[in-house]
């Protein structure tokens, strides 16, 4: 059992890239992404045709990093750089990685 | 850091639009939802063809909301709405939100 | 509310069916998957166009157990069944299930 700390960041697909080259200065070693639609204040993204022909206008982007301090450095410098400009909403939680010498990615 | 109470809910995609309306009454101001497959007692849904293709007949909502009465009022009523006749999962989680002021979604 | 674990595994799609059959095997009832790209190690997966095409080459699985023996029995046969040849991660937290007694997957 490892400790580990779990980033969830939600935004615009327009931004992975960005995103994730700033997980790649901070140190961070991989990334999941997965295609979303939603719901924010500004008003619903794609829930209706959209859905349903698999498009999706957001991305959803969660990483494990080793502890709070590494999630923070992240979450920050994307607050920074994206959020004003771009719609993202970023939340942490503690997980436990099960046997992480196995893993590849 | 500000705390608060992540809700997921996977369930049929036919009703994603009814499950974002009660969030709306309940007053969640936003919600995220992919594409999802899986398997429930009811049997397998889309592990082969439509996994390829990318087809997905469940949907995969995750929303934040302030604290655990919050979840409770939504997940209770869309249950009640709902899980009588589709099938469908909920669970909370806490989670840490990092600079909210910062977020516009 | 019931307390319960989540499971969450991200590898390569390839080998979805594979594990869905392990966790079948260990008694999970049921199970999430979605689409996913990412970077591990290894390089980036389908960041570029695979991402706006929709076409994701790994997969995100998820699933609630009952409790940490449960979700270690079903990691451990994984990783030692697939994450010597195939990119994988996976992690558990605690979460709390409302209402169970209403759920049908």
């Amino acid at each position: 059992m490892h400790e580990a700390m779990k980033i969830v960041i939600i935004t615009e697909r327009s931004i992975l890239e960005g995103v994730a080259a700033i997980r790649d200065e901070k140190g961070a070693t991989g990334y999941t992404h997965t295609p979303a639609g939603g719901k924010g204040p500004r008003g619903v993204r794609n829930l209706g045709r959209a859905a349903v022909s698999g498009l999706q206008t957001n991305v959803r982007i969660e990483s494990i990093v080793a502890d709070r301090t590494a999630a923070e450095g992240i979450i920050e410098a994307v607050a920074e750089r994206y959020f004003e400009d771009y719609s993202g909403i970023a939340y942490v939680m503690p997980v436990e990685i099960l046997r992480p010498h196995k893993f590849k990615v």
